[in-house]
């Protein structure tokens, strides 16, 4: 049989990648990767307006639509492929990231008369202005007795769909009239690219507090809320819903030519980026779990129940892989935390004698950090720098540094601050242990769990669990060309199922991670006190840190 | 009436000073001092024996005599003062800094056959190598139900007389019989001077367990601690004891001849080192209160009553001025831990700023400090870099810093850092409070109250109370010759009362620092959190800091 290959397309905070994928090995054979214009406004609108007030993360449609005609072009002369043997495209897209659009799809944005208006703009993932919105929704959650259903997590998060459309609706309620629809935009792109109405099951169903059982929030709940919201869900949402890895339509005349590819072929349903991870870095059995480590880290787990509480969220059963919940959580920052250690705290002379080796400074850390032994510093850490996600879904929440002396050193604290994220980690996968999920192999990804062989040893000894890395940087951009060779389907040279697609498309590193039996042991006792004062800092029951928050 | 003088002997932990002092107004004339020529002995003895275990700190006595035969002469020269016009000597000194000595008060390490046992040597007040024998003399306390005895602060420190005669005991028990008597070295040098056998109440009433009222440890409780320690007060103590500013003697000939001194004149009872920087730094009533920030604080205040609790120890009535208690405390890091902060974590960015304007990291930092507002980095710390003294007197406890965010810069971190010291110091205030000292002037002096206008600023505000400057560095020198003008009485040409004598011969700097209203509000609620966070690290009730000192 003839090689036929998938799209993948992974769109993040900052730019969009395209890659072409082997169906039959999942061989990267080229990838092209294109920046957004416009970036993340959060002070101005592209016509010189201010934002006014916190929390703003705006982007521009336009940029979406101009990456996606130069990378696939891009990517498919870089791989020499024939477009004829192109059978399908697959897309992840950050979540939840929103724009309202006309009757027609066309973002109101874009639109003359509404250029100067903030809420016309995409709202992406990390705006954090509906926190006021969000607030009210858990209010009225809680009154209502309904903050403990599974797919709320006990809280709703300001970056969820509802609390972004509440804003609209607050701040500039004639565009919420105006706005025909409300999609996320992985959903928008798909939608275009088809010239259909589906929406993607794992977007609703992770992002707005949609069941297949239940559909969205009701008419009751809406109304209370608003009294505007009360017929949202059929004026502005629609309920056409595809799960993962079935298409939802075909591409268009116009965009096959668009971007030379041929019309027809699948285009497989959105989905959230880090959720694309999971079939792109190899995990598809229910023993195993992904864990992408960068600036921040995101767990998934297949799970056969739904669990939603302190902030490991469940969502739906099928948004990833058919027939299963997937629990997700993570921890807020990692990467950050120890690059922020880095920047800030580390000595110019530990610079000097690090620039003399040839070393960065997370080199030169690290070397010396190897040689400590397990908490061997004294130190302790709530790995908390950008808030807390689990358990307390709090981004009020800040770090903690207990157990400094006049002998404490640079690297004693780096190595606390990895051991804090690795204790982290543990406590999710003991909340993941709690709804019956049991791990026996973590799959990790991303710039740190290539690089930082020290953060993944420790993270082997504290979780007491074999790593193995994933065997493609491009985890997200992989999982979306999986998802294209399953809504292709067999017939057209694809897979029938997503596990079939995984097994056949995805390869593992030779390097593994193990447990050392000695290690593990000493850090089951630190384990325990950095659970303690998990509690200690518990928002519930002591107040220091959100009082800090405000003084800012 | 001529021109008198008087000489102020300070005995540091590194070297001794000597200053000639006007009595009429306090000018010093002259100032010399020399470093003690074997330092802290800590790993070996001058003849190369290694010593074993931890927490050694000895000194050879050798070298306090050296000094004081260069920094008198050297000192009196300087002054161009006739040796006639010199009417006293006064003596403070490092406590409780002990020596035992034989019948003719020759220090055991000096004879030959002593030199190679470790216990001969002279334990300096920072020798820790008693640790166990507090925590038996503590428990035996317990058992006895006399632990809260007001001299005993609840807690007896490893620093104290009796652990450190009990570790002879348990380690040497041969030099303990061999020793004809034990001595702090203050005592030990005015007994040399004038030949006689007289202790200071000073010394004995904070260091040993002495009160006017009961004399030493009873011998039912020193049998209990050892058989061998029955008789420890009338064989090896002796109860002749001297309160502050009288004179324990007169200088001999053969002294007078050596220092170039008249013989006959008076040599005053020795004092702590800290508790001459009383008089020293102006403090003679019973609203002011002393506090010296260097490396660490002493905060020293008169009282009514005696109170020893929660790390503060009021010793005797009279040991510092006459029918007075005096209550002390301090934090065990203030300068030590800004300095631990900027060699180990402030980023080399800065540092090439700081160097760019030609400023140092402290400098630099403070400027940017200085821009902040109260607390408003979110940052909250406890200033525990090198243990605890009040409340918890526990060296095992350590420094926390609570609400980093990735967006905490080092001014912020070290801002916080000033401010935990200035709670801390807050603490302090309220249980001086507790016992009924109401302290309306704080009398600042050491090296940051001359040079840290910021943290100076943050004491006033957090503290709600004027804060002056002493008018001299060497406060503690100038209130051994405080003291000397008083043991040497109006006649001779001193004074007669210790409050006379300060009132002459002390001087305040014009610099006041002032509380300012409305930063005075704003930390009234961060050092509620200051105190929450003391008691969530009660070690009573929380082993983390503990458990995570023995991790080392």
């Amino acid at each position: 049989m003839e090689r036929k290959y998938v799209i993948g397309l992974d769109y993040g905070t900052l730019s969009g990648r395209a890659i072409i994928a082997d169906c039959k090995d999942g061989t990267v054979l080229a990838s092209a990767v294109k920046e957004y214009d416009h970036g993340v406004m959060s002070e101005y609108l592209p016509d010189g307006t201010e934002l006014t007030g916190t929390g703003w993360a705006l982007q521009n449609p336009k940029d979406y639509i101009d990456v996606l005609k130069y990378i696939i072009p891009e990517a498919v002369a870089q791989s020499g492929v024939s477009s004829k043997d192109i059978i399908g495209i697959g897309l992840d897209f950050t979540s939840c990231t929103m724009l309202p659009v006309d009757e027609n799809n066309v973002p109101l944005c874009l639109l003359v008369k509404n250029v100067s208006r903030p809420h016309a703009w995409v709202k992406l993932w990390k705006h954090h202005g509906a926190q006021k919105q969000a607030d009210e929704i858990n209010e009225l959650l809680k009154k209502r007795g309904e903050i403990d259903n599974i797919q709320f997590g006990g809280k709703i998060s300001s970056e969820l769909l509802l609390p972004k459309i509440l804003q609209i609706v607050e701040e500039d309620p004639e565009l919420y009239d105006e706005a025909a629809s409300f999609l996320e935009v992985g959903d928008w792109l798909t939608q275009i690219l088809t010239n259909g109405r589906k929406r993607s099951g794992n977007l609703a169903g992770y992002k707005a507090m949609w069941t297949p059982e239940t559909g969205y929030p009701s008419k009751d709940f809406l109304l209370q809320l608003s009294p505007k919201l009360e017929n949202l869900t059929e004026d502005k949402l629609g309920d056409d819903i595809t799960l993962a890895g079935q298409p939802v339509g075909y591409l268009t005349e116009d965009w096959a030519k668009e971007l030379g590819l041929c019309a027809g072929i699948p285009i497989a349903t959105a989905v959230i980026d880090s959720h694309a991870g999971m079939p792109g870095s190899g995990v598809s059995k229910s023993d195993q779990m992904m864990m992408v480590l960068g600036t921040s880290s995101v767990m998934l787990a297949l799970s056969e129940n739904g669990y939603s509480k302190n902030g490991v969220v469940s969502g739906i059963k099928g948004a990833i892989l058919p027939k299963k919940y997937a629990l997700e959580s993570g921890l807020a920052a990692v990467g950050d935390m120890l690059g922020w250690f880095v920047d800030n705290c580390v000595s110019w002379e530990y610079k000097q004698m690090a620039d003399q080796q040839g070393m960065d400074l997370h080199s030169w850390l690290t070397r010396k950090a190897e040689k400590l032994s397990p908490g061997g510093h004294g130190l302790l850490a709530l790995d908390w720098w950008n808030g807390n996600k689990t358990p307390y879904v709090d981004g009020r929440l800040s770090g903690v540094l207990v157990g400094c002396t006049l002998l404490t050193k640079p690297e004693e604290i780096y190595r606390a601050l990895i051991e804090s994220t690795a204790f982290g980690t543990k406590k999710i996968m003991q909340l993941f242990a709690e709804s019956g999920v049991k791990i026996h192999t973590i799959i990790a990804s991303g710039g740190i769990a290539e690089k930082n062989s020290l953060l993944m040893q420790i993270y082997a000894d504290v979780l007491n669990c074999e790593i193995h890395i994933s065997g493609t940087e491009q985890t997200a951009a992989l999982g979306a060309a999986i998802y294209a060779s399953v809504a292709a389907g067999k017939d057209l040279g694809g897979y029938e199922t997503i596990q079939e697609a995984v097994a056949n498309m995805n390869h593992l590193k030779d390097i593994v991670y193990k447990p050392n039996p000695p290690m593990v042991e000493k850090y089951v006792e630190l384990y325990q006190m950095y659970c303690n004062l998990v509690e200690m800092f518990n928002p519930q029951k002591n107040t220091t840190m959100i009082t800090l928050s405000q003084l800012h």
